[in-house]
């Protein structure tokens, strides 16, 4: 890629690019360097893993001093005089040097003028998103163990919501059982909102209390070394009343709806479009949200189920799909569920119960 | 300040900047734009709080579109394209820019480049570092709910700690409080960890039983509105060995030394080689880390309590304070309370019990 670009010198500085072409979840900054065919991670030299990488795929590694009580923490000063280093032994001349503008900050940018004197940058930026919509086993491999924390922290929410709950207590128990399964702290998200909510399509939880009646969208995204999950269940304060019954059994069929329309091949704005048209003959007003999104080292990315998008689902995807009704201030309903695109549709990756009670 | 400095047009782009120049807790990126006198906000649209700041404040403000399913989600490029609408009515000649280069993207810059051509940029970076330092009622106000929260933490955390726990059962009993008691999800850090470890001093919690004679150290923030708390105490498995007893009760009175010492005037660095000469002169191993820190928008900031910092006191200062004892593989003691440096000492902000049981 970086030749088909034209670069024999590139810096990626995005941190989900070094996450991704290193497979670390690296915690801070961190600088991957490529020269002519070699690169360079800089990274803080508290990261054991970045070490062990290094030496495992013959990538050079550059320690970053991050906390120390011997002078000021700054670790982006460090950076520079690392990369400075590095651009010394640079052979020249070097030709174009390959950047992420967007993340790429204007103190490195100055370090490699100063290096390479009125040298020109070309643009990296968003190159890997592409490559990063299809999964590798290893990525899959992540992905999978958070939709088993995911299905366990379903369990605990589906149990926690009842009256004299609020959304806040319902979280804590999700987060709970996850973290407690997991044996260390989880990032997780996204959605834990009653139906009574006026704004009742996604939040984080507060102090609202389950009422009498009332629904609470559980969506939860469960991040597992650097990969995103998401999922979403409804479940219900009481016996659900036969509107809630009535939409739950809806979304139930627009998300199996959903999925038979998946594939290689077929353009994602004809399922976004297919499956708005789906709620609007059921009778009902269409989300405003995406139908659906790609997830890997972020929550939303390619392939998006979006209006605009015309592109093509590929064997490897992973994809969300996930229908909802919001009647402000009353009720919702959202499932989702997640799918790995097969060479002839899909495989199901999320495994939590979206059943009514 | 940006009057000393000789710049009529300046861009904040540090989060922290930004987040200490408007007081709002900006979840995504954002962009501080200073025009003779004048700021500008550009922020997400969705953060509702930055309207109302601009309105109260007169302070301008241009919305970025962040989630979208009508385009690309790409925050940045609407970043640069309102920078760029800004940038063409700046009164010209405009003379240099002022920028934080560690955190500008050289997108952004770039865009500056060419709306003012040739123009020069001087450093902002760290600039707003010595202002941070002093404390507002404001962030105090802000300070002394995050220990209430703290408090409330201690309490759930000496609770768990029992044989048949583990360091993720006490941390998720402590962050369970916490929030029910917030009422919303809480940031919060930053180490749970048990005596018997081979590295005891600090981490986030794993699945390490806690085991007969242990301790476990809870080292804990909470962040309320973007400012952070801090706090340590060492909880115990069982009634404490002697050899505990004698080093909780020998950090008690390291910790009780430390505070006697600040007073506005005091050098930090005195302060830092005061404590760990007590420490040493106990038959003690001198901790590897700080004596001690400020706190603020982040966790460890200035006027930091370690070996090279000339930094005096200054009244409006939070400071940290927090000697320990470590035996790798056996037991560990830290013992930490902030304060507020008055006109002549300290006033405690932290209240949580670290007693002996």
């Amino acid at each position: 890629m970086l030749d088909e670009i034209g670069v024999d010198l590139a810096l990626f500085s995005d941190h989900d690019s070094v996450r991704w072409l290193t497979g670390l979840d690296l915690p801070a900054p961190a600088l991957l360097f490529f020269e002519r065919g070699e690169f360079t991670l800089l990274a803080d030299e508290g990261f054991a893993a970045a070490a062990a990488f290094a030496a495992e795929f013959g990538c050079a590694f550059v320690p970053i001093v991050g906390y120390t009580i011997q002078q000021p923490i700054d670790a982006p000063a460090r950076l520079a005089e690392a990369l400075r280093d590095l651009l010394a032994d640079v052979s020249r001349p070097s030709g174009p040097v390959g950047v992420e503008e967007k993340s790429l900050p204007l103190a490195l940018w100055q370090t490699v003028r100063e290096a390479l004197p009125n040298c020109e940058h070309r643009s990296l930026e968003g190159s890997l998103l592409p490559l990063r919509a299809v999964k590798t086993e290893e990525e899959l491999a992540r992905i999978r163990e958070g939709f088993r924390l995911v299905t366990i922290g379903h369990q605990a929410g589906r149990k926690a919501v009842r009256l004299g709950q609020r959304e806040i207590d319902v979280w804590t128990d999700v987060q709970t059982a996850v973290e407690r399964e997991a044996g260390m702290w989880m990032q997780m998200g996204n959605d834990c909102i009653v139906g009574h909510r006026p704004a009742n399509i996604g939040a984080a939880p507060l102090d609202y209390d389950i009422i009498a009646n009332d629904s609470l969208i559980l969506d939860l995204s469960v991040v597992v070394d650097g990969y995103w999950t998401d999922s979403c269940a409804t479940y219900y304060a009481e016996r659900p009343t036969a509107q809630q019954v009535e939409m739950h059994k809806f979304v139930e069929e627009a998300l199996a709806f959903a999925v038979s329309l998946i594939r290689p091949g077929v353009v994602a704005q004809d399922v976004d479009s297919k499956v708005r048209s789906y709620m609007s003959a059921g009778g009902y007003e269409v989300y405003p949200h995406h139908t659906g999104h790609g997830i890997g080292l972020t929550g939303h990315e390619a392939p998006r189920i979006v209006p605009y998008n015309q592109e093509r689902f590929q064997e490897g995807n992973v994809i969300m799909l996930e229908p909802g009704i919001y009647i402000p201030g009353v009720t919702s309903v959202r499932l989702e569920d997640a799918f790995l695109v097969t060479s002839d549709g899909v495989e199901p990756l999320s495994h939590h119960d979206k059943g009514l009670p």
